[in-house]
């Protein structure tokens, strides 16, 4: 993997899901590098100590970064900050500092302000599970998948160059995009879905005509799909709706006028409208599975 | 399978993903029964004769059933009174006519009205694939699901024990209630899940500020579960949504109510309120998974 060659020491603040899987896949992927991982939870670092997924786990937020050419940290969003002062006083001038939070505009000025004069470059890879913690990562998390870089105005377009080659040879496919739009873009993707499913699962545990086991017996008919997205980190997504809270207003807006028209439709009995709505859904399903974004088994290819 | 030796001659009509998924159930698990299909489409008729999952296919509707116990209807439920009408001339005086519509109130109506004299028992599955048609069925769909029956009133008990007993010979679980009670429990756990996510894959085709090259890209990060469901039959669910109007209207209205709730939260910063709700949420996907309604490999077990 030449693009990455240059990356021989890398550290990880944050062994959850998705730093776990940075440093196994680091592991697997680049064997010439050495990785260092710190958590601030002192649980974490010994299951991480256990498990073996990086070559070291540092105690100390500033020393786990001491040498490091790369550092990415991989915290929930709210916690950017708290996690750059951490290591502030460790991290070499020449360092490159990134993360991996789900919205950009906030982290960036949180990154910026925690450690300046520092070469930031944030990043997004849009990839995960709805399991979390240090055990549920693994190697080939990043394959295939996007990941999505988004530099400042003024970042050295060699860094943004060694993030990027570092991502691609994590499996991953890179886009550089501005971090306002990328906001707008996951708002719609990820984070409008997952407060969607968050609420049909929490209106579904309290209404009163149906009780909690029939929606589990019954969940098959569509209920259960919602129920996978709401499993996700409680803390995560809290951090990333108070984040983006401008861009997922925006697009709950607009979902909130669609849901109302079709409400319309069913309450007026308009079949057309329904029909012609229902047809057109179904050709971006088939874009996302040529695309490689989805597996084409149906159902999920889910065990029957 | 004792329970359904009395089944010896089972017509299907309707021959799509249901329908003949039924009649490769009932070949493989019910060697000893005769199944015959039909469809009102030609080409349908032409595609299962030759996927070859029926006994026989029959132009003819009434022809179809002239000799059947057990008739099961597999038509989308704005159907069902054409599909009834169609099998009346031909029914034996004591053949069981059943269904498998997503909706029940409305088709026991339907049912009664346009086949009286008969035992009409609805029954309705819950199972099934964002895939349609004749080709998308398989003899396992129903293995480990409920079947929900749903006998009126005046229903004689010998029959519900046989279509219940049928159901569990193709491996499903079967739950008895009554039709209203079942549509307002699948107007929660089917028909909500499945207006929201055709609602929401429709915002994201029309949203200005990203492109629909983007959500396809970028759908990992959650969306693309939702164009699972948004994949489905979109005749079949227009149907259902009219069918079943009053309960899904009124567990849209607390959806709306719940969104509203967490919208409001996110506008004013309050994290606590977000934290709990997506704690709450986790509990009944842990339920669902240990109780066999799906699959507890992370991302739903997709390749990486």
């Amino acid at each position: 993997m030449p693009v990455a060659s240059g990356v021989e020491r890398v550290t990880i603040v944050g062994l959850g899901l998705i730093g776990s899987s940075i440093a196994r896949a680091v592991k697997e992927r680049l064997p010439q590098a050495m990785v260092t991982g710190h958590d601030a939870d002192a649980d974490v670092r010994a299951t991480a100590r256990e498990l073996g997924f990086c070559d070291a786990i540092i105690d100390s937020a500033a020393a786990a970064v001491a040498d490091a050419e790369l550092v990415i940290l991989a915290v929930p969003v709210g916690r950017m900050a708290d996690a750059a002062a951490a290591i502030a006083p460790g991290l070499k001038a020449d360092a490159i500092i990134s993360d991996v939070g789900s919205s950009k505009a906030g982290v960036a000025d949180a990154l910026a302000k925690a450690l300046p004069g520092h070469v930031v470059i944030p990043a997004h890879p849009v990839a995960g599970t709805e399991n979390s913690g240090p055990a549920a990562g693994f190697a080939t998390l990043f394959e295939g998948r996007w990941c999505i870089v988004t530099p400042g105005a003024g970042a050295p377009a060699e860094a943004v160059a060694l993030l990027s080659g570092f991502w691609q040879a994590l499996g991953a496919k890179v886009e550089t995009m501005d971090a306002a739009h990328h906001d707008m873009v996951l708002a719609l993707t990820s984070h409008l879905p997952h407060l969607i499913a968050y609420t049909i699962v929490g209106t579904a545990s309290e209404l009163e005509e149906v009780t909690e086991s029939e929606v589990i017996k019954y969940s098959a008919g569509g209920f259960r799909d919602f129920t996978r997205i709401a499993a996700s980190d409680p803390v995560m997504w809290r951090d990333v709706f108070l984040a983006n809270r401008d861009a997922v207003l925006a697009t709950l807006q607009r979902f909130n006028e669609d849901l109302t028209v079709l409400q319309q439709a069913i309450r007026r009995g308009d079949g057309d409208k329904l029909e012609d709505w229902f047809t057109r859904t179904r050709a971006i399903r088939r874009s996302i599975i040529e695309q490689g974004q989805d597996d084409a088994a149906p159902d999920f290819g889910r065990k029957h």
